[in-house]
């Protein structure tokens, strides 16, 4: 269980150094990935294209984003777990800083006495009031309980 | 495998009967669930009042919708199981028929020999073009691969 909280938050502070070939070592070498962004589910690549891709994205901002986890389960037997939690994302973007709350879910297995990501799915709702916006300003603070 | 398979199969099945209680009969009494609609995550609430929520949504609909499950991954050791998956739900609301595809991410547990959803996560991503609109029209058929 420590185990895996760590490698869930190591991977948030290597974002935060910028280290993006850091944060893929937490991967298995193919995975299950439904981002924020489309497509539904992310074409498989190499390693190399993921961190290229990684590090394209972090240099969109004036420095790396911070990535705070919070309110993280991890549920786990023998060498799989899953693991939820509301992650804030906070980062400047054209000079303008910005935060955004999400939902993350993590799959792992112990590959090699090593836990690795081997599904990741992170998403914000959207509203049901027919504008099909998504809802990018929601924080757990303003949470019904 | 083939027993959460089944859970899987069989609860998008009796939601097209329309039976709330019977789906519902397949989660954990609490679970943590990050829903299509805010809040980020859903309050906890008693299983009759989820019962009730289920059976209102189905009463938005001309029917009961329609499920389809798709690209079903299953990750699983000893007592612990997750699964991933793009389903698609077609209905009809005010009489216009729609289909909606997204991304299923369920997280389960093994309880009394019998297998439960402690975790659902369903989302759709959204556009990066600074409109922030929910991709609801994204099909897996058009996806890169």
């Amino acid at each position: 269980m420590n185990e895996i909280a760590e490698v869930i938050e190591r991977k948030a502070a290597l974002l935060q150094k910028g280290d993006a070939e850091a944060v893929l070592a937490y991967y298995a070498p193919s995975f299950v990935e439904y981002n924020l962004a489309p497509p539904l589910r992310q074409p498989t690549t190499s390693r190399q294209e993921r961190v290229a891709a990684l590090r394209a994205w972090m240099g969109t901002f004036a420095a790396p984003p911070r990535r705070e986890v919070t309110q993280l389960e991890i549920t786990t037997d023998g060498d799989v777990a899953f693991a939820t939690s509301l992650d804030c994302l906070s980062a400047v973007s054209e000079g303008t800083p910005f935060q955004l709350w999400f939902r993350v879910t993590l799959g792992l297995r112990r590959i090699d006495g090593r836990w690795l990501v081997t599904h990741e799915h992170e998403s914000v709702p959207f509203e049901m009031d027919g504008s099909f916006r998504a809802s990018t300003d929601l924080t757990p603070a303003t949470e019904p309980r």
